[in-house]
């Protein structure tokens, strides 16, 4: 077999199964997990798919702050609404089911939202508002996160990167799905520019003087990290360009990951106790689902949806511009050039077989080893 | 008397009653639409209160673009949704009623939503969510609108301002409340800009060659009406500080007012025929309730929404920044300074004056009169 970086699906999603499950997620639970991370990669959201299985998924659950086994307690429920702790399970499960549940409702009674507390990271949110979606309900989900952020006019990060994220049924081969931090950037994307050595977009990133940090990005994440800069809301820094408005969007997200359930926000979200000891992330969702036959129907939705992203990719282009994309275009365009595998930079291929080699998982042999 | 351009709250709530049922509108219709105009005025947003009182709901009954009388027809009804047909009626009876049937709805089964299709202009969206924060309810509403926003590398208007409006009960003497368009910025500022002699704000207008008109906000204002140039989403020009991302909340809001009840978007909604002439705009609005008593509590809601505003407001300031404002807090200030009544500006002022005369409401005389 020649030496390549591309890992088939069959085999990285067999890996990433039994990985898991050699961590202590139940078979089921660790299918769910394995099918939110990898359809990160699928869609070409490197940042969130096999990137981040090791460090943000495995290491948690070895530190003892993400439990693998998840309890998914319903704590209250209605006809359309519930209310769900995950007393630190894998986000993706809590995930999943929050959704589908959602789904269900919204099949029944024409809409549902289920808002979880005590979650830990739960993927591309993406994930949740395409099983929507496909199931022909309009799907709506955000998260809270470790505060990065500033509010307008503020130096401090107060809340997360909190993603607002939007599916909408579509007659095309791929559904409208729009799946966007509410900050400008985001952490990952920082640690991108710096490992290809870019500099700061200017306003991305705020700094203790209030002005803009520019320059290098690996400077930016440690002053980010050490408290003395923060992300900026979408719209930047002051009111200008509507800074404020994306500060409303972030505020929206915060909302509704802690007000219905009771759950942690802002500055508990650390991760960290007084002595800068790890601990859980406390994080809360939500999930809304509309379905569509409830309105005018699957069809008219699909159907208008479809000639609303039409007429849109049709405008009047700027000079140099070859395309008007819509929200979940690129990505199922990057899903179709990948459908033999996806390619796994060095730092996850030495990833990878560490966590085999620890776990014995002796029957997997990748095509990057020698 | 004394000369003065500020009139009380009981005699321009009267008078614009009196003027809106001089124009056909019934009278318990004319209370709502009153309250709705005079609202933003109440909230210092200008461009949305007497301002338009008469270019924007009187002129278009005259032009017979909008019908004073408002036919609000439930066109299909389920448990938690409806589907309205507005019959080019008044946009503020149109949205009341809907917002209460969504929150109605939200009382029984935890949610509601209520969609619209032929609707006109509704006025500041955050009065529906305010009425939905105030019952106890998180309120969320948005509308299509005229095109004039550019899609991410596009030079040509081909969805509206497209505000996405949220509500949220706290426990302070005001909830949160935010309201503004997906855009950067708005014709009705861009006139306001043109007014004071302020210089548009780069990035916030896109140009046929994709680059940001600078300068004189008039000229602009000229250019997006002739096509030449278009508003941007908010994040600006190109991907860089994330421009993608308010086109993706534009289209959720494109999405929500036409999908579900197979209504009007985009370019049909110009609100002129093919020879230019004038006719209905046909808009769609969307108002979702969701009931906090269906989940943790309405008590809960608010002290938790409370206490993460005022965690917010606590963060580090920038040099020079006395406050951190949370959405709803400027409004309500102002609300205040205005208890006694509204300054009105001359161009109203003789607007005031000529329906007063032209229907005869000899009972008003206005404290800016001789």
């Amino acid at each position: 077999m020649a030496k390549t970086n591309i890992v088939d699906w069959t085999t990285i999603t067999n890996f990433v199964v039994d990985a898991f499950k050699g961590y202590g997620i139940p078979e089921e639970d660790a299918k769910i997990c394995a099918d939110v991370l990898l359809e990160s990669d699928k869609r070409g959201i490197e940042s969130h798919g096999c990137n981040r299985f090791k460090p943000i998924y495995l290491d948690r659950i070895k530190a003892g702050i993400q439990n693998p086994v998840t309890n998914y307690e319903i704590v209250k429920e209605t006809e359309t609404t519930a209310v769900v702790d995950g007393h630190d399970g894998m986000g993706q499960v809590i995930g999943y089911k929050s959704m589908q549940l959602a789904i269900d409702k919204a099949k029944k009674y024409g809409m549902g939202m289920v808002v979880v507390r005590n979650s830990c990271h739960y993927g591309i949110a993406g994930y949740y508002t395409t099983m929507a979606a496909k199931q022909g309900c309009i799907g709506l989900t955000g998260t809270n996160a470790r505060p990065t952020v500033a509010p307008t006019f503020g130096v401090e990060g107060m809340f997360g990167t909190n993603p607002l994220t939007l599916g909408v049924p579509t007659d095309e081969a791929f559904d409208f799905n729009f799946d966007a931090a509410t900050s400008i950037t985001q952490n990952g994307k920082l640690e991108y520019y710096e490992r290809i050595g870019e500099n700061l977009h200017a306003g991305t990133v705020v700094g203790a003087d209030g002005k803009a940090i520019e320059g290098d990005a690996g400077a930016a994440l440690k002053a980010i990290g050490s408290g003395n800069a923060a992300l900026t809301t979408l719209g930047g820094i002051g009111e200008d360009l509507g800074g404020y408005k994306g500060y409303g969007f972030a505020m929206f997200v915060e909302f509704l990951s802690a007000v219905l359930q009771d759950g942690s926000y802002g500055k508990a979200l650390i991760g960290k106790g007084e002595n800068g000891e790890k601990r859980p992330f406390h994080l809360g969702h939500f999930f809304i689902a509309i379905d569509t036959d409830h309105f005018m129907g699957e069809d008219v939705c699909r159907k208008k949806a479809g000639d609303i992203i039409r007429e849109v990719r049709s405008a009047k282009k700027a000079p140099g511009a070859e395309r008007i994309y819509t929200a979940g275009e690129k990505e199922y365009e990057i899903r179709l050039a990948r459908k033999d595998g996806v390619p796994i930079n060095e730092s996850v291929q030495k990833e990878f077989i560490a966590v085999r080699d620890e776990l014995g998982l002796t029957q997997y042999k990748f095509p990057f080893e020698d």
